[in-house]
């Protein structure tokens, strides 16, 4: 291992209905209402003491199926690349990828969520809870998304982060 | 290295005013106007194209002097203890940590960031847009966190996360 690698261990793994990164929404947005699963290991269960009631969750997770990373793509919602840290594309150099989830139930291990845009089987790093007082900044600027957000809950994705 | 591991590198460093994990403000909204700055490995300055459109960043970063984890803490902000997946504590089985910071300005690997809520030298893992459309719910829940919630701004860090 090299001197300044950080390891990390998943902590469970989340289950979706999603098999295939061809097809899926390319963001919460427009996974609206699909459910999906939580399967924490058994040894971090009392760490989710009082978490059911919070509505939503931030979850962190490896972008396990993206290949090798690129510093410059083009994201589904427009025609010009962009460098990958103005992006959420999951090609990135440490491929961590974030969802804001909705939390539906919480039993033992088991953690009911919706609005999942997230592939079957991909292995959680971390669970937050969602604090709009922190995380929900004031008159956001979007960039380059101006005027095409509108279509983030229609997109799905393609093939363009497996080549 | 076991076998599910998962190894990241840092990609740059966040620099901040803040160079005890004692007396910090335990959010940004508690370091509003605090500035900082990013020093990204120059290797990914391509990575950087079209950030600047955007006002406000999510960073993920590792607590790099977080002890070892506990799944029960108790937070700044209460009386009684939580899981520490339904809080925002450092000492999370992958201390991963996030915070949404105002973007100042890009310049070559150097951006310079506000409402900084980050130890200094603490070791960068990835830089995302903030996309309102994607990262805020609506009507969220805040479990534990109700009518605590005003003592984000005032609170500072006392050394109970080193312990």
């Amino acid at each position: 291992m090299e001197s300044n690698s950080i390891q990390y261990h998943p902590i469970g793994v989340i289950n979706s209905p999603y098999q295939s990164l061809v097809g899926m929404p390319i963001q919460p947005s427009g996974a609206d209402g699909v459910r999906g699963k939580i399967i924490l290991d058994s040894q971090f269960v009392s760490g989710l003491q009082d978490l059911e009631g919070f509505s939503h969750l931030i979850l962190l997770y490896h972008f396990h199926r993206s290949p090798d990373h690129s510093l410059v793509v083009q994201p589904f919602l427009d025609e010009v690349p962009h460098g990958v840290f103005a992006t959420r594309a999951p090609r990135r150099p440490n491929p961590i990828g974030l969802s804001v989830v909705r939390l539906i139930s919480v039993r033992s291990n088991i953690i009911e969520i919706a609005n999942v845009d997230i592939l079957d089987r991909t292995p959680l790093l971390d669970i937050k809870p969602y604090i709009p007082v922190i995380d929900q900044p004031e008159n956001p600027r979007i960039g380059w998304l101006e005027g095409k957000i509108e279509n983030f809950g229609k997109k799905k994705s393609d093939d363009r982060f497996l080549k």
